[in-house]
């Protein structure tokens, strides 16, 4: 019963025939692929324990079938090309047509037996980060198991003994294949559709490259000095908002397999971590917080109650990493502009340029000549200008009334009067402004 | 009424007159401004819910005014001088006369007014990390508000709805703003003065420049390499002590606006983490440590019974953050200096010279030549000889019989006898010691 | 009662005579050597309240003798040479013959008197890391205590008043001296035996180091790129296995004294930190985890009940972590392999070669020619072929009936039937292997 009713969303493509023929020999279940970087429908569970699917930003999740009780999932290890995007394509490796791979979901107490094609020029296997398994189910080329051969398909099957969030990625050359972005989610619902149940549920993983402006594939014997800083192998402005219903349960999970760790900042909200890729966290030890520090190889999941309307950045708070390819090296041309400083700065630096002397605010409006396929260090536009932005940057965009399911871009957010903050020309405005701002702020009962 | 009763400390001077005269027009509140980097006393409320109020090290807290029941504080955006240390000055973007900006105390139920006032060469915004506020003014450029143009004031004016540490910062070509040195701390006490209240209450910001020797500007494209590791914009020697009371209930609130996580060690204590900027941590989730890892965007606010007399060191534990300029891709002359040893490295490394075969510890005891505008990379001295430190290096100097509100340097500490390492001289001490060593370390019933 | 007699692993040696001559004069006492890297057995307790001791992967445990009452050790700085890998020796700076220093045991309650004798050519200090102790005892050269001079002994002695997991490493020429290797483990047991007991209870720090291939002494200025990625000063394959009996209760202590975190990942287990340096965690406070990042200056232990046999990967999740000696500014060689990506990629680089287009995992396979003194960035052997891996890499042997105090390398792991990834070839295998994979994960009652 391979099911594509829900997996159909708006610019979605599923892509078989000729390509998958090899695949498609008796018993192994298709292996569908993804031909874009669109953020696809939840695929809503149609026989099981009930559970609300998750959201995958600019991503999918993978369809399975039923095999006599068997959830039967197939991966295609494989060469991809990942519009990070709109005009920056990259050439990496991922699986099923995509970089990351698709979400695996499946609920605790499921027996799951997934198939692994290695269409890589090299081995690979998988590990099933964080998860309970057979020592042999394990993962590690050479330790649990022989690698993949490139051309070959192995076949990993154990029981889902806990719910929980889990990563998978390859444990053979692996600082190389994760470096060309293969890594995936696997999210195992709880068997209790009612046990830290939200209405909306999104996941990313955060990685990073190092692609030279004008290049294609990464360097990845890079060690610290990336320039692309990605969620789910996108840079904004072409990472999908989290759109998000007035009063809904939210729950963000955030995965990071890149070299360093990164504080997911968003605005508007306290929140609280319930979930690590260790298990979930007991109420009386969570902490609040306004950034989330994930580690490398962690994933963290934060709830809230979707109380506060309007458009909320989320992002890295490593201010460079909200910021797309540049150069590390070049000297600074900001002068204080005092005149005093000014004339100290020319003792020491006598060719002291005015160039750049006010800052890059500029950059994020003016249009620059680029090399081909790399995009600008700072750019997107919100409704009252430029945002200059890159990388690691999205917004969570709360709206009184969107329908469950319904993830499309409500557009910009509309400030009541009286909230923005706005230009001082010599008057405060009307009092009534202090009791509208007021509302905004007050919760529902 | 604005009050500048307890505000000028020693050494606090409030820079009023021509420069300002712009801002002095109808109805906006007067923007007082600092000249220099010593720590100013506290600023004791005066109307309004009781609270203790903030040390800021090396900084000061902004005076407001009540304006019909709203308190309003002007901030003006602009380049400043900071004197980083004793010889060592940057040209830097701030607030008020100084880099980090001043910090902004209120009361949680507080109706707040903030008049913007942008000096700097390109626009600005101010995003105040970690509030609950309206989506307009929660101070992202584009997204939420109009940038504010060079020259323009701007309002922000919104309710302070929970108590907390939050910080404030531009969300405008942030990744320059942030590297130049716009940041601050905005301190909501409870409305209760009960709540979490402690007798000392430091505040300071991790901030990191990269600023070559002789010269005063930051490389604001770094993103890894800083030679600046910096407590509100200063460098050991030259960050003051955090002076403490015996048996004094101490609070240190510590944001991190770098690109790197820091991790805050202090000596003779162990401590709990009680508040982040996301909220007061519930006693049952804390955890006992004794160095502080703070992430990037974040705020850690722990707390002790200062029960130990003694001159603690405080300091980020990662070992080159205790230093100042300095290059990182030098050769190593260290020699192991066993005789079998020498002769290998001779063989790889023929021209192996004496120079800095023993470490470098002599380096914090000469005095070398250096280049106009910089400090030893190690340096500073205690009671017993040379401290070879730098950069985010300070003393919690804990003493019996300090008054409230004292904050004056009380010296060095002077070991009670026994309690001190000791050179061995062939023979053991009087028995004595090990009693008195032992009354040292009994806290007060 | 200098006792040696549990102390004498396979391989270990005490070096005394001539080379130690200096140090045995009247009073103080002897100060035993190590020569080589490999785990010694623990040192069981002989007297006084009893504790299990921890063993210190490829170290050792100090003896001590217990004069009127305290307990007396004896540390020797100096510099040393060290294996961290077969093929490769590093000329390091640490105690009494091997980098780390041997781990220091006592019990809450204790009194100790630590003797530090200075062979190293610069001054040194001991700052004892965590411990709450008299101001003067602290370590801080210049401001607790006068530095220590070459060629001369200082006593440190103070009371045990609290059980934990501590460090110590010198507070003089700080950042030089442990970037050359001085660092130990300060273990404190509970007086009450009972309290927090484990059956197996593992230590090891984390260094890193910047070694050039074919040369011996550290880069000691290096902040970020360093090139040895160390566990106890030790890199794989070289680092002992953690062996384990099935069903014990286990703890893994770890210590960060490099200039990065490290996230401590361990396959086949979830588990949650029960002690920092600051203390011992309250139950109710605790996350799962699967890997814990390790702040630097921070330790964290961890503990599990080893229920599932296996061998399970250990490593930091930071995927240049576990490679060995490699340059982090080559160009990538990889392409994409699909026949469109390909052409793209030679209009962009006509010059494309066909040299390392499959990714690297033939490193982990071939035989290249090395300069003297390195190991190659990915090696390593299981039982299933090349591991590629290098740096902080090990696995957990679990093992049915493992004798308590054996922690020989019980070998490979030998996966049940139907337990392991197999290669597909057209049909499932018999139906008993889902009924066997599960038995394996099924705990004991």
């Amino acid at each position: 019963m391979f099911n594509r009713r829900n997996f159909l969303g708006a610019g979605a493509a599923l892509v078989s025939g000729a390509a998958w023929a090899q695949t498609s020999n008796s018993g192994l279940p298709e292996a569908a692929s993804m031909d874009n970087a669109a953020t696809q429908k939840p695929l809503v569970p149609t026989s099981g324990p009930d559970y609300n699917p998750v959201v995958t930003l600019n991503g999918w999740t993978l369809p399975h079938r039923v095999n006599n009780g068997t959830k039967e999932f197939h991966l295609v290890a494989e060469p991809v090309e990942r519009e990070m995007a709109d005009g920056m394509t990259a050439y990496l490796w991922g699986y099923n047509g995509q970089s990351p791979g698709p979400t695996i979901e499946a609920v605790e107490g499921d027996r799951v037996r997934i198939f692994v094609t290695n269409k890589l020029p090299e081995h690979t296997t998988i590990h099933w980060h964080g998860m309970i398994l057979p020592s042999g189910m394990d993962g590690v080329g050479g330790l649990s198991q022989p690698h993949i051969p490139a051309g070959k398909t192995y076949v990993y099957e154990f029981d889902l003994v806990k719910s929980g969030t889990f990563m998978y990625h390859p444990h053979a050359d692996e600082m190389v294949q994760m470096a060309m972005g293969m890594m995936g989610f696997f999210v195992v619902h709880p068997k209790d559709p009612n046990f830290m149940r939200v209405d909306r549920d999104f996941v990313f993983l955060l990685n990073a490259y190092d692609i030279d402006p004008g290049t294609y594939v990464p360097r990845i014997m890079e060690m610290t000095d990336f320039n692309m800083w990605c969620w789910n192998s996108r840079i904004f402005p072409d990472i999908d908002p989290l759109v998000v219903s007035k009063n809904d349960r939210v729950r963000v999970r955030v995965g990071n397999l890149t070299m360093t760790n990164h504080p997911i900042h968003m605005h508007g909200y306290d929140f609280e971590v319930t979930c690590t890729d260790g298990g979930w966290v007991r109420p009386e030890a969570r902490w609040p917080e306004v950034s989330i520090d994930i580690p490398v190889g962690a994933m963290r999941a934060y709830e809230f109650d979707a109380k506060y309307e309007g458009d909320w950045a989320i992002h890295c708070h490593k201010s460079h990493h909200t910021m797309n390819a540049m150069g590390h090296d070049i000297p600074t041309f900001i002068g204080a502009d005092k005149k005093s400083v000014a004339e100290k700065i020319r003792k020491v630096k006598p060719d002291y340029m005015p160039m750049g002397t006010a800052g890059m605010a500029d950059m994020g409006e003016m249009e620059m000549p680029l090399p081909d396929n790399t995009i600008p260090m700072m750019t997107g536009w919100g409704p009252h200008g430029a945002l200059e932005m890159g990388g690691m940057f999205s917004v969570v965009k709360v709206r009184e009334g969107i329908s469950a399911g319904d993830y499309s871009d409500p557009g910009w957010y509309e400030n009541p009067p009286g909230t923005q903050a706005w230009e001082w020309t010599g008057a405060l405005p009307e009092p009534t402004r202090a009791k509208d701002a007021k509302t905004v702020l007050t919760p529902k009962p």
